[in-house]
């Protein structure tokens, strides 16, 4: 048995497959793929990694299985699900999935031929485990599919915790003990225990505040947006294929970006933080149906209208409009008087979430600094943005005031 | 100058008038009045105190004042303030302030006499300020009565952070030194700066959450409501007068319930934390209007009347409600795009904390644990509750499993 | 099975015996006597209690007996004597243990009558536990003794993280979690696996950090000495008997001095933070030998002729001299390179320690603020302190500058 | 002004020249290369950066500059030379410095032509400093160098405590606010103030505990061994030049080793963690003089001597000797008893700290898995060991247990 120090659950314990999972070659990799991508350059602290953070979903698998009563071969497939639930990122984590999905077909999470075909695989035969099944459970299927990737899994509470930790912002620190503890499993279902609609509220609402404040911070957004440019910049010109893009890590894609001169404008901006700023950050209510719901395509047919209006070079403007709010979280399940009732019936925090999704949706159009003002006017005309031309001004010249932008 | 080490703010600098007034016997009398009352009995590190809290506080408050730009007298009047807000405090805090106001006609706050009349006042005086100035700063009266006692007072950022710190349950835990940064005083009235929703609406959450797991978790309102009643007994009995009472710190009153005969059952249930159990946990809608706003007198007579119809003793039953729902809070005030808006009104979640409020409200109906069964029923008839059977008996015989109950 | 949330160990689980044991009165009574004596005079925050310590020494207990892998009846036995450790403890815990042992002839880990008599007795032979054995480890008797009151202890690993979580001062903040991991059991001796040198060196080295600046801090020194005064008074004048005051907790004690006259003036300097000073603070290298092994009678007749000579009342002299440095605890053993070695003999650190004791000690002679300096020179002249002026007046009228000694 | 978030710290702010020399890409270029080089191999959490802790060391800087009362011109300029006093490091921080200054003749701390010449000189300038005098500063030059590279400078006191923050080892939990307020400037010197002993003593053996556990753990040595190898390798056979070298950035070493197919195996091996074993760990006493102090060719020879011996290829075995312990750093100043003395002189703790160095010194010799039995009897003989053979089996074979080797 071996034990190892994380900075969050302090020791946590490793043997059997679990150890020799963590020293295959797909999940080491993962010590090289930052968990927050962009966000460093907001919070500078937050260079922790995949690799912490599977090892901390894999502790917390650990103690609910325990909790749960699930031991044998079931548990331990549990526990390699939950050491790989991530191998299938590619660099940079979340910031350019859509660039690899788009080309690849495949998310994070889509993993049955990378783990059929590795050493990963290998590992998981050798110990009676098949890996479509491990890839199941990380996909979520099954009963205890749950516990890895649910409205209540292990992967969202080790998250929230580890990013409170690293960036500094205390909203994500929940009560992970106590979640652990309380969970069961009634009917193949993962409820939370008699007395724990707080427990179950803290969750969600940690992520509602933890949005705006690191994942969607403004400044994470645009340097999101510049290396998803750059990414697809990189396919078009450079021999390197989606797949290989999928596989690489954060240190071959900077790199890589470096070393192409077609992208490498790209990687000195976001090496030296010298990043595009905001020319439009619109609410939801002032952004026309179309354009929220506009596809692929037709975002970068924005983006060459919006240049050429605005007299800048292709490139030096980017759209970016994150998906509609859903929220399917909110149906955590929790004992209430005896019953199970789904979270957001009985808590009116939870039912308001879905509004929250709407107050802090923003439609974003971001440029190099000089052309901020151009860009700006240009992308209200394009996008038909319905705002007075106050909210242009305020959002395009004073933007909103955040004092955590500049780094 | 002096330092001194405070567990949650570290380093704490004080002198002049603060340091005098830190000297005094009122605000020594602090260290004897635990926080949060009868909180400890279900988590067992929750023995922080009031002048612990009040030097958090102090400090927090000249943060404000620094980065509010406001200093000399002014501001130092505001410090003091802070270091005094809570000398009026009764024993055990809150647990015992409506028995102490009932008979004295003041709350916590109301420090005009006290300040006036103690070494305190000469404190005040020799430094050049008026004590009833600082009373009425304490009582939140003035522009900046506001940071002392207001929607967003340093008050609450203190003892959110503290009692997550010395409770163990993290939802306290809010980005306080943000929040002191981003106040603003605009037309005399303090609102957080552009981009500070989630920091605003963190502050709320973290209550909401803090309330029906610490501050009213079920086993703090029954130790509650066994002191509510012993001090009653007390005044009744002994010569204790209720001016007396307010006065006296922690240990008086502890030790005065053990040497009075009438109450000394009082003491050692308290002591040894053999408490009364719930007969009657009932959500809002299962309660009659009447019996929700009832008086003292009536709620005495209804456990008098069960305790009758149940054949149990006078004082085996204590029947608690607690005060409707109130949200003056959400009223704060933040800065979006520009525009000074009402934080209900620019936040869902925060909107939603009425609901919340609705949501976590239970009456109480306590009594010996072998008396539950048969209080239970006779206080269903006797209020009049709207149950069927089986929400007596769910919340009676069985009922919430909580898992932090027991200590 | 019940949870319990601790600040320091997060869920600790209790069940069967150990679950009556936390229930007895007089494991309930260590909620009422402060863990570190008087030192919340100088850290505001040390508040904590032996009963949420006894809560973590039996859960680092329970984890070290499973890395052990020692179970059952045996096991059980231990932690039941990790819980009752400390229920031996006079109110201030170590603060007035010599007055009670001087009455009594007991320790605080003199227990056998205090088990065999109390429910706490009765638990324990329901359970098929005899309290004589319990009792027996707790005096750090038999192999697994040593686990309780040893050099390797749990008690103190406890001690010394909550210490620091309380006070603010991080020296004693050690890897609790790897010491407990980390212990094994060679030829019935309890010692530390291979790689554990800094390990063992920073249990013993946090000891001399926190030495210093907590537990004997002058400050908490100052007020210690008072309460021992005080405390040999009140069984002077009242009729409260030693062994009533051993079993008292600190709200009792508190109470019975304000309520006596002889020491009333006691409890009102104790409850304003109104200490003495000091008059001397001497190096061990200035004291005469014959007053380092002064017995307690002939200290007092010092204490007379001192406050004689300075003309002040006696009472108002107070003469501490702390015991002569023993290191019997750095005879941990720690395997190195396969061989059992004792840690003094391995770590150059910790042969040192012995000497820092030697460094740290200070004879302390206290008074009135205002009677200091003819104290001083009284205690000069009475004891026949080896200095040159100069020590005297630097010690007494400047003192040492410590910046923490003021709340 | 601008505020950055910082794990350690929380809210640090920056304006005017240092927010200048922040956005500079010398500065940026830090948040790519790591604190702790290659101590994440051990401790997966330790992935924090030069950039990170350049803040925190600036923070530290102001404060203390703060309560020396310093400021102006001459504050601002050690504010500079804090944010500046990393920029010399090459990739992978201390692993790689060696060899950089074989080739190059530089220290990271050498700095004079990179402040001159980059965008860093002309902030400087703009600012009206001299680069050459913020550089002599960074050199420890002056009176205020002190307290950017002396013994007791902010630079150690950050990166204690954020190494022990993201490794999660306690060892470097020292009271660095602490610190800084006790700093005082005596006849040009930095001193600690009166009643300080502990907080210096704690600041040296928060080093020398983390040392063997952390900067010195055989993993992280083995893991530069290999780094320091590849670089070497990487001179050779490629056109990097050292100088190139010297100003890459982690990204850039690792991809540029896996692209050279003569290093590739040596990046393979550092991405995977599937590093050599120790063949031969030794204590001081066991290690002929003459190869302590063998020069950098002799040890390649004794490599090369020791691999035909052993039949392995070159390249496979590693030999690796630390420098002969020094200990400057205990000569920091502290008062006592209104005395300056030099804290070796008045702490026997840190009088110990030399032998300390010399019972933590290891001869390291590493070497594939595969090798290690051979390659450890081949380097007894050519290194000339004085060991018996029990020495090399334990050291060898079995090796020192320790918990925390794996990942």
């Amino acid at each position: 048995m071996k034990t190892i120090k994380d900075s969050v659950h302090d020791h946590i314990e490793v043997e059997g497959v679990a150890r020799a999972l963590f020293d295959t070659p797909a999940v080491q990799r993962l010590r090289r793929i930052k968990q927050l991508g962009t966000a460093h350059l907001v919070y500078p602290s937050a260079n922790h990694t995949r690799f912490e953070h599977s090892l901390g979903v894999y502790h917390l698998a650990c103690e609910a299985l325990d909790h749960l009563g699930i031991r044998g071969k079931q548990a331990e497939r549990v526990r390699a699900a939950a050491i790989l639930h991530d191998v299938g990122h590619c660099p940079y984590s979340h910031s350019i999935e859509g660039v690899v999905h788009r080309h690849t077909g495949k998310y994070h999470d889509d993993v049955h031929e990378l783990l059929a075909d590795s050493e990963v695989g290998d590992v998981l035969r050798d110990h009676g485990h098949n890996p479509d099944t491990v890839a199941d459970l990380i996909a979520g299927d099954g009963k205890l599919g749950q516990l890895v990737s649910g409205e209540l899994d292990v992967d969202r509470m080790d998250y929230l915790v580890r990013d409170a930790h690293h960036t500094g912002v205390p909203y994500g620190t929940i009560d992970h003990s106590r979640l652990v503890r309380e969970l069961t499993l009634i009917d193949g279902e993962l409820v939370l225990g008699e007395g724990n609609v707080p427990t179950a509220e803290s969750l969600l609402l940690a992520r509602a505040l933890m949005n705006p404040t690191v994942y969607n911070h403004h400044v994470t957004r645009i340097a999101r947006g510049l290396l998803q440019q750059a990414s697809e910049r990189l396919l078009e010109v450079s021999d390197v294929t989606a797949e290989r893009l999928r596989r690489m890590d954060d240190y071959d894609l900077l790199v890589a970006l470096r070393e192409t001169p077609e992208t490498e404008e790209y990687a000195r901006r976001l090496s030296d933080r010298d990043l595009y700023k905001r020319a439009v950050w619109a609410e939801m209510a002032d952004v026309p149906e179309s354009v929220i719901d506009a596809d692929y395509e037709t975002l970068r047919e924005y983006e060459a209208d919006i240049a050429a209006a605005a007299q800048v070079e292709p490139g030096e403007v980017i759209v970016e409009v994150l998906d509609r709010p859903s929220m399917t979280e909110s149906e955590s399940r929790v004992i209430v008087n005896g019953e199970i009732r789904r979270l957001d019936e009985q808590s009116a925090l939870v039912a308001a979430l879905q509004h929250v999704q709407r107050e802090q949706w923003r439609l974003g159009v971001y440029a190099p600094a000089e052309a901020t003002e151009a860009v700006g006017h240009a992308a209200e005309r394009v996008l038909g943005l319905e705002t007075d031309g106050a909210l242009v001004n305020d959002v395009r010249t004073t933007g909103t005031r955040t004092t955590l932008d500049q780094f």
